[in-house]
């Protein structure tokens, strides 16, 4: 589209075709008087902001007050094209039609994007276009949804003379059609605040608490042998799963499988979000909490829910919860007409940092755990740290068990958990969010190097860490919940180091700061502190059992410093009965 | 091994090490001697025949009354060494120690294999090298072992001066140490015949049966994206199965998952197989024949009874029996502990021309038939034709609805289906091999080109040939039995060849040479042969809900001739809608 260059009508005409509720006067500061203090921004922020939403949302009224406050210039990207083409909205349309519209849309946003920091108020159709929403992603700005139900939006453009597009028309009627056609791309946004029909001061000051406690997700690839796959995490992901999820569904319907408490609590998060984006909820089947759900029986339940909602091999198996809904419905994916594209959404520290990377899906059996399975990677993991809090307390820390074990295994990251691990125990959403991202990466690399678990040395065994001990005292306390696997981990991440340094492969010091690291999580760090007696003997008969065991030798990973771990198949029997007499273990 | 140029010794020393029972004349016809007549010999066996087994089987007076009824020269590979080497072969164990023998023996059983056909002697221990085996399978030589039970070998041996591995020791202590070592190796034989105390002219009755009987297997590569494996098909391969499958084997260990029938038939023959070939049987599962045991609830105790037996990622499991077996235990191979090795042994015609190429495994689920599963490929597929004989003559027949299936895909197997069909299912073993053997290599040759079931048109859907009309005939008749899968193909594929016709794609008289070669095999092909009223609407019914169809619009796979099939999306209701009413069906 070749705009005519010409200026002029352009400030003469706020809100052309659609644009902010006009009905209250505009705020004084604009971009025609660029301020001159400097921005108030976090510095997730520096990028800008893009306002998106229907016509009727407010992104000019609140645009403006934001960036007031904000301290930042104020442009309205419609009023931008209209002072570069010389030529009302409306009248570009009629002339050039929708297409040469968008074009030129396109390019005026970029360049805006190209300048110093702004809050942008877009046209409602500009972030249904490809280019634009990449050029907005691309540039570091964070694009905030405006999000209204439609009978609001309807009371408030019906009148308005100025938005040709609600003309002679029914309003209800053609924000249905708007909303359809671009709801699906506005839950794309980085933020989502839901606006009311309360004072535009008091939706500013929710658009501007949001962008101030707003934590951009991270994002991990995570390479396959054949494709690659992301783990996104940080806070807020649920409300905007949907938008996240869309760009790699093959087609845009799922069935959702979750844990049922789970599903109380988020369930609807998650059906909004999918809704948003215009995916299809085929079905939703809820899942009993714990362990036992991971049964054949419960696999056949799970298998005649998806097949029972009509579904095709484009229907994508969403997984909302926890390990043991990770596990089910991945496995339930994997064999439901011999494999459905699969989303992981876990919903504990655990899940996030551990089960839901790996591709290893599957339910007990009467033999022993996961004996049933396949290896089935997901489409996507979408890991919201906020989800979290939702948490009883006992298991996020018995979550991070895995997270020191990760941190031990992969060195710096031990570092930042002794510096940082309470923080994120107590709902630090940054420090969650770099917790799951390294857990992530450090699983992946691992993975990706043993994916089939057929390494003879290191490789994917080196995950055990600390397990031995653990599953042999978790196994001990039977399963009932009074030693999370998690604590089990703990406790045995100390047993591990102390027999580290007993066998002279580590510094003497490492075991007390495993210890002290654990016991700042609120952790367990010795069998001492569980409130039960422990044969040595019987530790080491369960030990031998483990499927780590080769012709009778003990198995153990052990470490020479955090960073530096090894496999050993010669650890002396001897040496772990004495740890666990020390230990306050009976013979 | 440089073995001195000499003879001398050698005549005067039968039976050196070990060999032919001497405790009867030897037959006049030796290597000495050849017989100016020409050999006798069906044409299979034209490469000579080499007898293999443990001391005192009768290697060398079963030969050499095979040579004489067979006008071969008979030889024995220990006399030529001793020949070749002027040392007796105990001198040559002696001096120069087994490995330098068995080079020696080597390069000798090699030399005699490139000249004329004869029946070969063997010491007892040739065939335990791999180099040896590899000759006698390249030259094109039949091996037969004499598969004698020990306690008859030891009275047979003890006593005899002559025999140096058995003095001094206990004969029957030997020779369960040589069986344990060398039956493994013998289980490789292309013919095994179980001897017993019978007089030599009796078991030289039986050698010369089996050979004469003897249809060597045909073996067919089936190339996969990562890796291939073979389909082994022809008679007597069960009581192999054990010689054949170790090869392929990631362990000497399996566990076999059986149709309850066909274990009460065949499960000695196989449990032998094994044991003969050192594979040990972990466990034993028999599931009730029919369709019910495809069903979740059956594959929760197939995975029981195979992670109960203790097994290791490299224990097989052998899925022996139909369709349904083959389903259920390829599926049960895929998912426990992930994935297992696993090898098919189909013993009904349908299984050995269809479901054991492809690796579809799965159950079914109340929505539907096989919609729980895996793509799981086998390390083998052994289809015994001779196992066929067991299976009832109509299911024989329904098997070749396929076969004729096949034909009409491939072309040229269509008019050998015409001319070879009735002896194959009138029990001829050549003719059931070529019909499998075919059959695998046309299903592989188009599963390969669209392995995961993703071609627009074509593509795998052309095994579909006659089953959009078959799957609606059988579901009106309601899977009682009354009809059976296969007669139900046979009846589709006269119709789609009638419909072809019908709609100007294939000479008109192609319907009726289907007609005719259906009829000649005994399988129904129109639905006026059935005791029982079609409705057209109904029927057209169930055809729109098939699988196949998309966006309402019928899909068949059409005839231009044998061998040129193509997928219609385009078929009008009314055409079919007025065959079947030609068909006899009501409106």
């Amino acid at each position: 589209m070749s705009l005519p260059d010409g200026k002029g009508l352009a400030a003469a005409l706020p809100d052309a075709a659609e644009g902010a509720v006009a009905d209250e006067p505009a705020p004084s500061v604009t971009a025609d008087h660029a301020p001159s203090v400097p921005p108030r921004l976090p510095p997730a922020l520096r990028g800008g902001i893009v306002l998106v939403g229907l016509p009727g949302a407010g992104k000019s009224s609140i645009g403006r007050r934001l960036a007031a406050r904000l301290a930042l210039p104020f442009l309205d990207s419609d009023h931008e094209i209209e002072a570069a083409a010389g030529l009302p909205v409306t009248e570009i349309f009629a002339r050039y039609g929708e297409a040469h519209f968008r074009d030129g849309e396109h390019r005026v946003i970029a360049r805006i994007l190209n300048g110093p920091p702004a809050v942008l108020a877009t046209g409602g159709g500009a972030f249904t276009d490809a280019r634009t929403r990449a050029a907005i992603r691309a540039s570091g700005a964070t694009a905030v949804w405006l999000r209204c139900e439609l009978p609001m939006l309807a009371r408030r453009v019906s009148g308005r003379e100025h938005r040709p597009m609600f003309v002679g028309q029914d309003a209800a009627e053609v924000l249905n059609r708007l909303a359809r056609a671009r709801h699906p791309f506005y839950a794309e946004a980085d933020i989502v605040v839901n606006c009311t029909d309360e004072t535009p001061e008091i939706t500013t000051d929710h658009v501007q608490a949001a962008l101030e406690r707003h934590v951009p997700p991270a994002r991990l690839a995570v390479q396959l042998a054949e494709r690659s796959y992301e783990v996104v995490t940080g806070p807020g992901l649920l409300a905007r799963a949907g938008g996240l999820m869309a760009p790699v569904l093959p087609a845009p319907r799922v069935v959702v499988v979750a844990d049922a408490t789970v599903a109380a609590l988020h369930g609807a998060t998650l059906r909004t979000a999918l809704a948003d984006a215009g995916i299809e909820l085929r079905a939703e089947h809820a899942v009993r909490p714990g362990e036992a759900s991971k049964s054949m029986a419960v696999l056949e339940e799970v298998l005649d829910a998806i097949l029972g909602a009509g579904i095709d091999r484009k229907t994508a198996v969403v997984a909302l919860g926890g390990g043991v809904v990770g596990d089910l419905a991945g496995f339930a994916a994997a064999v439901a007409m011999r494999g459905l594209p699969f989303v992981q959404v876990p919903t504990t520290l655990l899940a996030q940092v551990d089960s839901s990377v790996g591709g290893k899906t599957g339910v007990n059996l009467r033999a022993g755990k996961n004996l049933a399975g396949a290896f089935h990677q997901p489409l996507m993991v979408l890991a919201d740290t906020e989800v979290l809090g939702t948490l009883p307390p006992r298991e996020l820390r018995a979550g991070w068990g895995e997270v020191a074990k990760h941190g031990l295994l992969q060195g710096p990251l031990w570092d930042w958990c002794e510096s940082n691990g309470p923080a994120a125990v107590a709902g630090d959403q940054a420090a969650l969010r770099h917790a799951v991202l390294e857990s992530c990466r450090l699983k992946a690399a691992v993975v990706a190097a043993d994916e089939r678990e057929e390494a003879p040395e290191g490789g994917r065994a080196l995950l055990n860490l600390g397990h031995t001990f653990g599953h042999a005292i978790e196994a001990e306390c039977g399963y009932d919940g009074s030693l999370l696997h998690g604590e089990g981990v703990a406790i045995g991440l100390v047993l591990a180091a102390k027999l580290s340094a007993a066998l002279g492969y580590c510094d003497p010091a490492l075991p007390g700061r495993v210890e002290r690291h654990l016991h700042a999580i609120g952790l367990p760090a010795s069998v001492a502190e569980l409130n039960r007696r422990f044969s040595a003997a019987t530790l080491l008969n369960r030990m031998r059992k483990d499927k780590k065991v080769r012709d009778g030798a003990l198995r153990f990973v052990l470490l020479r410093a955090p960073g530096e771990v090894f496999t050993a198949g010669d650890v002396p029997a001897a040496a772990v009965e004495q740890l666990l007499r020390e230990e306050g273990c009976t013979a």
